[in-house]
């Protein structure tokens, strides 16, 4: 059957999406975002051709040069002939969808070249949260042969950190003298990156921001320290050292096996989490319908019974689904 | 039965609390934090004595001088003998507690004023996830006669904005110049609050930041649009005029309604939300020891089945309870 004009056929387009066709891999993309069916069936079809890619995580405060330290790596990258792909998510965004945030981090640099796929996402118009989403479009620029892919996100919050703990290698940028940049070494975030950035290190307090961070280190609980690397994205110094530490991690993930049991326990959490929005989106289908639950949550309103208590009550009186 | 020295008896306990006294209280907010049966015994005694406090959600980018804003904002409330609570909340902590954190807010000009309470509130330690806890904290320090009560969290991530938005009045804090404030405008957190307040309306760019806020008004979906005021946190300018938007807005809440409405939607988010996690807690549990679901997900491991058809299978096959 032929389609209308400019719409691909279903047969072909996962195949061209697996070529690396731009086009198909930014309508699956939609697809996903969207949550349709069509999208579900695209990753269905293309998850046996996923895994080869290195998937880089990048986090940080607002401000700290996540975008040019991206442009700058991917112009580096390119130099090397490599596929890059950037998912630039910004979880807080709740009515601009991408196409403001997309003004920031269009990458004007790499706009034009045909080997590098950029990719804006926001919360608005993604049904069912947006870490399926970001999750299932890196998935598919993995399967596009884009290698590597990274998850660019903006802020630090949970879910910010959630997204971005799911890439095989986290990066954390952070930025000399600013306070966010200090508070966040105090916060714990340094539990999570395999790499931390510290981006304009031309800066006079660069010296002294370093050396803080190295001696908070040691309070570390994780075992494997993360490598702290200086650069200066808007000149490019750094950028080598950086690409090479990426690629050190990806050799050392591989020899001691830690790849596999990162992107194990990964899909394990995405599959649970997903079965567990599954649940939580019937319970609230159910407390709109179900006299009993909105009595519970009466209640409650009527500060009568604590909250706690109200949600056991509902777990317990509704069975999600009988057991015959 | 006399207790050790220094235990509280738990009959006079909720009673002691309900008077304000403030050992009770820091214990009580312990107990919730911990998710200890004590905590939520007593949330059942006292919540019969909540909803007169005004509760109010600041939020806002790190740096934009929150801290410094609550300070001065508890200074102005104390001389009209206000009773003032401050919940500092920081979601992305992982490691630090409340410890480091509270440096940074310890607020020492009220330190020792027996009409302020403060209390640091970080994810670690925390089971079962920082808004639970941090709202049943809040239900105390509302039963204790605190009013307002301030929830203020670090940053604008998802999950901070999910608590803030359990306030009857939520409190967006910027900065002029900040790249990151203009960036929040347009990630839509302007759809948020109540009450923007731009701070160290000093700077030089303060006016053209207000009038780009001012702009940006009107594309907002909501109907209802926030208040602006220009604040000098550290000098006191401006922090009588907010307290005037913050009562103004109390009032408005009570004589339109809002307030009712709001407070209804806020605990049935809570109950549903509370509900949700016990049955995903559930679904962990099951999934550890059931040979099935340990299948279903070593079939995504594989890279044979998507992983939102492996959570519709593993919510179908698994009854989470028995209908028997």
């Amino acid at each position: 059957m032929s389609g209308r004009a400019g719409e691909l056929s279903p047969g072909g387009f996962a195949e061209r999406l697996l070529a690396g066709d731009r086009l198909a891999l930014a309508r699956g993309i939609t697809q996903v975002e969207r949550r349709l069916p069509e999208g579900r069936a695209l990753i269905q079809e293309l998850i046996g051709s996923t895994g080869s890619s290195q998937t880089l995580g990048i986090t940080g405060p607002p401000g700290a040069g996540k975008s040019t330290l991206v442009t700058a790596l991917t112009t580096h990258l390119r130099a090397e002939e490599r596929q890059v792909a950037v998912l630039s998510i910004d979880p807080s965004s709740q009515f601009t969808g991408g196409a403001l945030l997309g003004d920031r981090v269009r990458m004007t640099t790499h706009y034009l070249d045909e080997g590098v796929f950029i990719r804006s996402m926001a919360s608005r118009g993604i049904s069912g949260g947006l870490a399926p989403a970001a999750l299932d479009a890196v998935l598919l620029m993995d399967a596009a042969g884009f290698d590597p892919v990274f998850i660019e996100t903006v802020g630090v919050g949970q879910s910010e950190i959630e997204i971005a703990s799911h890439a095989d290698t986290i990066i954390l940028v952070l930025v000399p003298g600013a306070g966010d940049s200090i508070q966040m070494i105090k916060a714990g975030i340094m539990e999570i990156p395999d790499i931390i950035v510290v981006n304009k290190a031309d800066h006079p307090l660069a010296l002294e921001f370093v050396s803080t961070l190295r001696r908070s280190l040691p309070i570390l609980k994780r075992i494997e320290k993360p490598r702290i690397v200086q650069t200066e994205a808007t000149t490019g110094r750094g950028i080598p050292e950086l690409a090479t530490a990426i690629a050190d991690h990806r050799l050392h993930l591989e020899e001691t096996g830690l790849l596999q049991t990162r992107r194990e326990r990964s899909l394990r959490r995405r599959v649970l989490a997903l079965a567990a929005d599954l649940i939580t989106a019937e319970l609230a289908e159910q407390a709109d319908n179900d006299p009993e639950i909105q009595a519970v949550i009466g209640e409650v309103i009527a500060r009568r019974v604590e909250p706690m208590q109200a949600a056991e009550r509902i777990v317990d009186r509704a069975p999600l689904r009988s057991a015959t």
